[in-house]
């Protein structure tokens, strides 16, 4: 067993991720940290864990975590990861962490993207992003991770095999995401205020979200070369799930086996991607209502002949594989384990 | 008063339409017809008239409509409204028809979109496109409108004003649009079922929606020769409303007044479009929410210099300004009325 | 016209308020104060609001409010109302007040429920409980008014008649209401926060509620003795809305006829209560949707023979008929305008 | 391995008993029947599944049926199983029955409340009602198990362990229900209509729900003589979950400890119960919410002095605890395995 503990526990990210270990076999959940809750049940804040576990939340002291775990998984809010993580490292012990900390390899991009100067740009160079889709063998070796947003994630995985392929100019993507309000976390604003969040919605950080400078890094590697997407969210009336729709231009004339074959080839043997595009029945392309609860990413795809253009769509749970899931998964990977260890929910229908 | 008649008043369109017209003040309703609910009260339909109206559903007999009726409001199924609305004309009746049967001016294209060969090509070229922000002199002296498609309406408001000053390509215009169930009508369908389309977001009919067609002609004109837009609707779990993202791309670099210039020259003096692009506050850009039962188009915008995009925001209720709303604006331009009468509904906060 | 003004217009019902009297033909909407939002267009915070007013929010200054108004609506918080409603009494304003402060007639009863001393028992005297179709005439005369709250105008109104008409044993009456979000405010919470609240059923203040208060008061004049009702609310994925499930117990065997009876001998002739009740259709009994944005409270009940009850169900916008539209009904009484005056919106199918 | 078939699997109740046992670490699930979808693969209908299972829908075929499986789990509609359960159980097989077919052992219940007669009152008398938490000991010796209703089980649940100790008025028990779309399950009616369904409230089935008859029948058991309680359900937005409050009256004065002390001796090891009455936090009450998808049933209860009531709350997925789970745990009990195999997801926040 290995022994694990969650600093920033009390968040959405950091519930999922309780749920998630607490039913891992072959993990032992030590600690769990929480500022605000610290002396409180895990269940008073996440009230499906009453009954899976007694533990408690703890006040943030590294040094306890550091004794008690081989491995951390950092759930803390932006910014705020930054400030443990050196110290966990420096101690030899593996992160994982699930905040926007180490996802930037360029230091100057937190500076535009997250208004802070990078204290620690040397981490930022051997932190891995955790994508094991596109980085599998880098996270084998790390020692940190940085969990990729969950927008992100989206994202990139329906775009890398098709801009790997060259099937699409990398200059023209655009990208229009609808998320649901756990997106948000579990902070109180306006925004998320049920009787203004239900039945709209809204388009936010229109341009400049901070989930774009991810995208470009990682669809840039791909291309050898510096790009710049469009993106746009918008926030619907939905709790978990992501639904990312890009709209792509063809280079050349393409048909649906070279798509077909572009995701198969870098996917096929994914144990959490699956390729829906089906052309039948009320679920024949990703729909994020599928995904919840699952570490599943789907993805599928249209060719609007008309227009030239070739629409992705990706779907996934924003607090599983676009956060806590695909953490377990990258510490699956790391440890060795069967990939799919812990993570084998199916979904709900309805 | 003028005599108005409703066929086809029980689906959510002509629902909507007896709820404006009756409680409008220049207008008396005769009739209303439904194959399927004749002999009962509209309100068995429609529970918001109860107390509002004692009128009965009545067979869909034209001779009695025309000997009731100055004016009549087809609200047919696609399709259906062609069977009855020369008959109509003929006898010197005004029609404003909420189908989709006389929006296109190419014959062909009814072929294409719609599946059958439009057996009145002449009327084609005598109806007017019911949107009066671009339309309204014809509309003055039509005897027949085609009320434009829900969300033609908001895909088009939102372009026409941009694409007229010249300040995007016309050639790469992406709309990426967001609905309620409402819109997909009162017919029973698996996509429309409360547990399949509640908590998801599923796209559908990623290319040649039926709408493009109408996108295409109004813009066209605009641009004075053919275009090609990208155009993709998504199912969202919202009951009314539809949000329209127009990804665009300008010519040159842009300014924000040089949009709300466009804009403004345009729609200063429409009495139902609202420029929202106020760059604070929840509700700084367009949210269907804002609109729902009112027939205002919410537009806004924001510049991405980052991609060197123009993103435009439409937002309207797709029952309202998207269909019967629109209809009674038309109704009230040729009657020579002040064009809010009875479309003063200033919709619900929150 | 009459010249009013809103004290506390940020809130839910205060927005509710000033959609009403902004499209109110008879009153001058001449002041709105907030402390929050004092210098903000009410746009900003009422974005339906746009283009329908340019007002602004201005300081809660009680002297500016008197020199400008006739009549004052106070949707102020539970406690606030206190401070400036005998100042703007004094100097001859009618009030009419949307917060809980003059709705009971015993001092007392605002130690046990709000947990403050009253410092006015005489206004307390003076003031008239806001519900038309219980103290019409009163209201006719009143200088104050207390809108009563939401759950109790639904509870209230269902059971009046049945209890005068002596059909039901007054100390078994249960109510089970089922409430949207709107009705706990603007304010963050966490149990408003859309994550958390939709797609659940939470019960709160299963006992002790404050609106239990107003049903014991004004049931209790109607049996002419105190007597205790079962109370308890339940927060559902809506956003406006109630619906007041009453289980009942008959005194002696009764048939529909005598509820029916009793129902219509008290409100035939009121404009804002429909008796639904039509064992037919999807909308045969009440159901909160179909009264969102409108002044009506939808009644009906069934009597189920097999356990000898009576169910009650009433249906309201707890933000129409539930506040801001009962005090534009009170305002028409006192006014003496058409009691339906500014109140005429039909409400929307779906 | 346990070979079983499922017979019926298209519906929810199916498609969640799918879900389970291709999860179930000791079951093989070797056949689905569907009338409708034989010959597509189960994800077609049931799209979480895709990537599960590669099994397809085969026919209705018993005698297929019969040669390949140990166990069958019937989720055919409410009159359909009793036609081929008969035959599966003559030959030896295990049957669990999610239908109503075997629920009631009074024959002539089933003229009442499922308008037929049943056609095998000796099946009714062999078949046990298949709630572990009464009859887990007549379970395991079960060859032909029925599965509860769902707000049955949610009722019965709360109301045993308290009408056992005494501590009620058996006569006086008033259940108000409110249950997401699902428990209507997948056939396409107005009533879960997204349109018509989403952001309301309907009171259904006041008097009369076929689940009175299993609520009766088992408080019925316990108190030792036939008793009529009173049960209204209510359709609210939500798609699955059920939240059961039962208003009862306690014989004499009660304390809390008195009913913990009830809940506790009944279901201290119940797997599947949870206490949840902690007076703190935004879930010390049950909401179905936090049950989605897993086998709980939460119980949680107020004292109200006031009124002397005692308010029960039990909240459950009707899906699972409430129809496949139940179901699983059934089989897990005849199957002498641990009750929790196959059960242990732990829901999800939020």
């Amino acid at each position: 067993m290995i022994n694990v503990s969650v600093m920033g526990g009390s968040g959405y990210a950091g519930g999922e991720l309780l749920r998630l270990l607490t039913s891992h076999p072959s993990c032992e959940l030590q600690a769990v940290t929480s500022r605000r809750y610290a002396g409180e049940p895990l269940f008073r804040v996440h009230p499906n864990l009453r009954g899976v576990t007694s533990l408690k939340f703890q006040k943030e002291d590294p040094e306890t975590i550091i004794s008690k775990s081989d491995f951390v998984f950092t759930a803390l809010p932006h910014g705020k990861s930054i400030e443990v993580v050196p110290q966990l490292a420096d101690r030899g012990l593996k992160v994982i962490d699930l905040a926007a900390d180490f996802r930037l390899k360029d230091p100057a991009a937190y500076k535009e993207y997250y208004g802070f100067s990078h204290p620690h740009p040397d981490l930022l160079e051997k932190s891995v992003y955790g994508l094991p889709e596109l980085h599998r063998n880098d996270i084998k070796k790390a020692q940190l991770v940085a969990v990729p947003g969950c927008m992100s994630t989206a994202a990139i995985l329906s775009l890398a095999p098709i801009v790997s392929d060259g099937l699409i100019d990398p200059n023209k993507i655009i990208i229009d995401t609808k998320i649901g309000s756990s997106g948000a976390g579990v902070n109180l604003t306006l925004a998320s205020h049920h009787s203004e969040r239900a039945e709209g919605v809204r388009p936010y950080k229109v341009s400049g979200h901070r989930h774009v400078a991810e995208v470009e890094q990682e669809i840039g590697y791909l291309v050898g070369k510096g790009l710049r997407v469009s993106f746009t969210p918008h926030a619907v009336n939905m709790i978990r799930g992501i639904l990312s729709t890009s709209h792509t231009f063809p280079n050349n004339p393409i048909e649906p086996r070279d798509v077909f074959k572009a995701y198969r080839s870098k996917f096929e043997s994914e144990p959490f991607v699956r390729i829906v595009s089906d052309k039948k029945g009320l679920y024949g392309l990703p729909n994020p209502k599928v995904t919840v609860g699952t570490n599943y990413c789907d993805i599928g795809f249209e060719i609007d002949a008309h227009a030239n253009r070739l629409v992705l769509f990706s779907a996934l749970d924003n607090l599983t594989k676009g956060a806590a899931g695909e953490a377990v998964q990258c510490f699956n990977i790391i440890s060795n384990l069967d990939e799919k260890t812990g993570l084998n929910f199916a979904g709900m229908h309805p």
